[in-house]
């Protein structure tokens, strides 16, 4: 049986065209690019490139990208590379950041000296960040340091980080988005938001993991978190991960001259997949929120998210409960959680993140087969009820 | 011109059968190991292989691989991960560490407050640490960590990691060793050497770029500094990469299988390689001491090792001036001036790193275009002189 893949926010294929970009990198020119001779100034000159790449597509200039081995590690190091170049003080992070921005905020906080104050900026029942609560918070706490995601892994709910910076800036503020779920699928760009730091991650773009970035202000104090040789304008140490580098290049590029198209068409199969469910019964998180085109975050009453994952999986498509990212560590939904959702509903959480090459055919198939698992489970119920 | 490549301290060529068992991973088995579908499924799969074959080349168990995005990473893991789980005491490092130990191991010294007092420990004159003369500056310092490196990335000398890793226990030391270059070259068993922490990398041994472990004693205290959604036991968060993390096993399982092979095939070229350097008058840095087989690092008397590298370049064969590691931030060799040799010494050294598919022939062909660019560079300085 061929599996739909319904799980783009999880991860994504890698496209043909960037794999094929990458496979010279591993076979004839798989040079240091540190080093002085020519297998090194080929790979160089192939890391230059993407770097410009990546730059143009996230509106940002070269010199503000700093190359990391993925999102987690590119959100760690704005939240520990920052702190560790000020004095502790205030923090502030939405309560839906992912736990790669949360964790180590915590951990500030729980330092054993130089202590940071962590601040939860409020989300409504719709997953937004207001902000003027924004605003009145860092007017009364004056945080050196905010991160505030752009769009949710979960809800795909959509924040105004432009308005959210410019009243951090207002406060003296270092102010960072994580962008990584909605780069490729609306518009990011790092000056235009005012931001000082941008995350951005190569495997949810169709690129390869192990490549991502954090794009950076240079006016940032930042130190780097794992230190060595000096590469990465000194803030990223270790070789450099050519291949995927080069195929975070490409994949940027692509995602640049798509995005319109695949926005439309995914949009249009989410709309067509949230009428099908909200006639089922559904109820959709975020719905009157602006949110990423292409995600569609749902629970059917009295059906377990993990249940119905499984029995999704088994017909043949593959879709998330909750967020993939934090299912190393299972557990309830934070960003649900932090929306008020009762927790009855919230345990039926199931998430559909779909991609351009999706069809009709399979959002119909899909409505199909959720129908059928919801007859069963009733039947089932009925059954054990009697 | 088909280019030679002696570079292999800095990086490999992607092993041929390496690249065809992460190809699957890129294109049908794209999956985020962490989703609960049947694409996660078979992703996490993958990486169980992959670890209990890192393990298993590593003479460790699978439960104590923490898989890392590089050498570097990993490193700093150890280095940055225990020391936040300790008070502050003494770290002792040796002089002639990777800048990815020696960087972190400074940072710690540099602290505003909670500082660490950092000792080097002192090499000979061949590279070496005297463990009669280790074991006294940890009976004096009782330092609570201890990073020694297994084998050299410039010079290739092997140190007594077992007999330092004792007298390092001995005193109640947690102790690393960062085993990257010998990792593949020699063998490298982690129970055996009683060390509680040890560093390899894909990338050195025919893997690709973007895969490392830190293999880990389970009663080290060690937090992580990438954290996030609790992927690698807690120890390091972030989206698996997959691909490099499969062909990061089939490269362990290819090295461990070829490793006597190539160490006896690269230590005949080297010692061919050496026999002509000595000939021509240079010296081999380390000569007297155990080294890799593959690794020849010497200086011609009055040639300067860039010029060296760069005129060798354009005849067509790929070496390095220092290590290319650090070549991102050029400078002095640390590991040369720990060893004593006169800085205008120090200043022509050029490192050869061999592989096991370089040849008698390629050796030959190197003395030759080394002694013409001697003979070219005499006549220019006797034309100058003048």
């Amino acid at each position: 049986m061929t599996q739909v893949y319904f799980d783009h926010n999880a991860t994504t294929r890698v496209d043909d065209a960037v794999l094929d970009a990458m496979l010279p990198y591993f076979r004839e020119h798989y040079g240091n690019a540190s080093s002085g001779h020519s297998f090194g100034l080929i790979a160089r000159r192939a890391i230059n490139r993407a770097r410009e790449q990546v730059a143009q597509a996230a509106g940002a200039s070269p010199a503000q990208v700093i190359f990391t081995s993925g999102g987690t590690e590119a959100n760690n190091l704005f939240i520990r590379g920052v702190s560790d170049s000020l004095k502790p003080s205030v923090l502030a992070v939405s309560a839906i950041e992912h736990p790669c921005v949360i964790r180590p905020a915590q951990a500030l906080a729980r330092k054993r000296d130089e202590k940071w104050q962590l601040h939860y900026l409020a989300v409504n029942a719709a997953g937004q960040v207001k902000v003027s609560e924004a605003a009145a918070v860092f007017a009364t706490t004056r945080p050196a340091m905010v991160s505030v995601m752009f769009a949710n892994n979960e809800t795909g709910v959509i924040q105004d980080i432009a308005s959210i910076a410019e009243a951090a800036r207002a406060q003296g503020s270092w102010i960072h988005t994580d962008a990584v779920q909605a780069f490729g699928k609306i518009p990011v760009n790092f000056t235009g938001l005012g931001v000082h730091a941008l995350t951005l991650s190569a495997h949810k773009i169709y690129g390869p993991k192990g490549a991502a970035a954090l794009i950076v202000d240079p006016r940032l104090p930042l130190k780097p978190i794992i230190d060595g040789g000096g590469h990465e304008n000194g803030l990223r140490s270790g070789t450099e991960n050519v291949p995927a580098i080069v195929g975070f290049g490409i994949a940027c590029e692509l995602a640049a001259s798509k995005m319109v198209e695949s926005a439309a068409k995914t949009a249009a199969l989410r709309n067509h997949l949230e009428q099908g469910l909200l006639a089922a019964g559904a109820t959709v998180f975020g719905l009157d929120a602006l949110r990423l085109p292409n995600t569609c975050y749902f629970a059917l009453p009295d059906i377990e998210g993990d249940t119905l994952v499984v029995r999704l999986d088994k017909k043949g498509f593959a879709v998330a409960s909750g967020a993939a990212c934090s299912s190393a560590t299972p557990g309830k939904s934070h960003v649900l959680e932090a929306m008020n959702v009762p927790p009855i509903l919230a345990r039926c959480a199931v998430r559909v993140s779909l991609g351009p090459d999706n069809t009709s055919a399979e959002v119909d198939a899909f409505l199909t087969a959720v129908r059928h698992i919801v007859d069963e489970l009733k039947a089932m119920n009925a059954l054990f009820n009697v």
